[in-house]
């Protein structure tokens, strides 16, 4: 299996995962205010979706540049976190349409929490292929915030039952902490040229 | 005509098919969990019709690394197989919609068949032009495994008129033992370094 | 201008086009064969559809392979047959709804007129830019194909408000007649290795 | 951060938004001549949105053309051009579904200007990774075009309150200014030969 083709086809995914999510933002019936403002909550919806898909996209790409050779399990983890990855349309226009109630935001808290666990799964599946002493593996390290994120994903998915703000507040929160690109594994590329 | 276009064009083509996939994915109109239930028969069809997407995407990338030119027919063996693989978002989302009735099973299987015998021709082709002594040829051998899928679609199409879940039972089977990635080719291809 | 980058977009758009055309194969409401029955039309009209849409990548890649430095002319050449090509999976849906009436079936001809137009502007871009001894000049020639195919199109457009099945008969034909990939090309250019 | 990967996963985007644009034109209910003229605003807002997407990949393209290295400022400087990007086929819909009336203008407009403001943040991104005397630096210069053309659609915006037309002039006008690809940037790379 090339490495090439399997960034090719990530990306490729990625790419219309982002731009199909306008589809969802159906065209208002009026031309006035008024459909404007209903659409206001699926219009945010987007924006948190649009800059996820961003970061996994991004993530994606720096965790893909330490891979040497691919194997059948780096393969199916791919595809596994490409699975979650294309839920994030749906359950983006759902939540937008229920104007963020508590089973459409426990729906997309969990879409988030099984995708960072599957892109979890991925970095250990190119770990164990490639050695502890890979470039990954100490980049890496035990990855806490990657960790922390999950965790905080888990704790949205029962939270937005009870009160459904804070979930949301989770969602935007790690969307901003991770907009911030992952310099560990730059770094260490660069420590090694 | 150049491979990697090949390649290219038919990795887009996949990588589109497996995603508007969701787009068939109707936003319920409710936010409670009779509405989540409701969505399950479709979502079980989206999981089977991704994962089968993904399959075809893998052999069909390993097919493709055996190839040294692009004939004509290699070229519209091509077409005729991403034919068949586009239709799979429309009977995924028809056996959803209708809880994998009768004729929606029958023409999932129908599409599959076609699917499976439209990789066998591929792969037919490819030999031709590439002469009985290619690497491709020795690999895949009688290709037992594509024949018996294909048959096995076959009697699945007319089944779903008698015992509808036989069928679902076969898709279901078949996905499985497929997502074992062929390593027949994979082996080939190292002993010749 | 970089070639690859124009070829890789006008595959990507291509590829897009022929894929979200099942998006327009709307899943009929019931599950009997009395539904699968008014599907008829317009799943006949998405094979023409994917066919011509196939041809046309084929062909464009024979086009573009002749092409040695990209000038604005190209680009836009190029830009103005995908906005043709871009309206493809409308025509298709319209004719196939509509049951192949007068309107649809002249639009779908007008459609098809008008990509031929921009495929013959396509080249002579190409020809203008590479001198008329290039190998594309002298492959091409006057083009008698293209030039018959366009012009046929251009009969089928008044002829549907006459006698619409004309129409019909024209569009498959010369889809069967283009399902040939034109051997010119490649003749000229392995003449020149 | 790798800039052809940048590149290609920029192109898959934009490929898609030009593409899907198409699905918005939804399917006339009639085939006669009065449902193809209800047609006519949102195929003339489909003709003057490609004409702005193609407009963006190729400028885009030059823009790129002058990268080096992809800071975390481009990378998402680019990411925030794309989300502008992703909401023309919204824009497009609504302001075609009725007939270029007010609102939908002026957020047809808003969604222009901040695309141009997004074009200029990345311009400015490059130049400041890149250095002062760098090729895009000099070539760009002040970069007036790009200038002006935002500030006609921060005009555009609230003159659609006022008289549409005007702001329909406004973006139809600068459009055709624009089909002129940007020969600076062309230029000053040709000098550096």
């Amino acid at each position: 299996m090339n490495k090439s083709r399997l960034e090719a086809f990530s990306d490729g995914v990625i790419a219309i995962i982002i731009t199909i999510m306008v589809l969802e933002l159906k065209i208002p019936h009026g031309d006035d205010w008024h459909s404007l403002k209903n659409l206001a909550p699926k219009f945010i919806s987007y924006i948190i979706s649009f800059i996820y898909v961003a970061i996994y996209w991004n993530n994606h790409h720096h965790l893909l540049s330490t891979v040497k050779h691919v194997s059948g399990a780096i393969l199916w983890s791919n595809t596994h976190l490409l699975f979650w990855l294309s839920l994030v349309p749906f359950v983006t226009a759902w939540a937008g349409e229920n104007h963020f109630s508590q089973l459409p935001v426990a729906a997309y808290s969990l879409v988030l929490f099984m995708a960072a666990v599957a892109y979890y799964i991925l970095s250990k599946s190119i770990i164990s292929s490639h050695g502890k002493d890979s470039v990954l593996s100490s980049a890496i390290g035990k990855d806490l915030k990657g960790i922390l994120s999950a965790l905080a994903y888990a704790i949205a998915v029962p939270l937005a039952f009870v009160f459904t703000p804070a979930s949301i507040f989770i969602i935007v929160g790690i969307a901003l902490i991770w907009l911030i690109p992952d310099r560990r594994i730059e770094k260490k590329l660069k420590e090694m040229d």
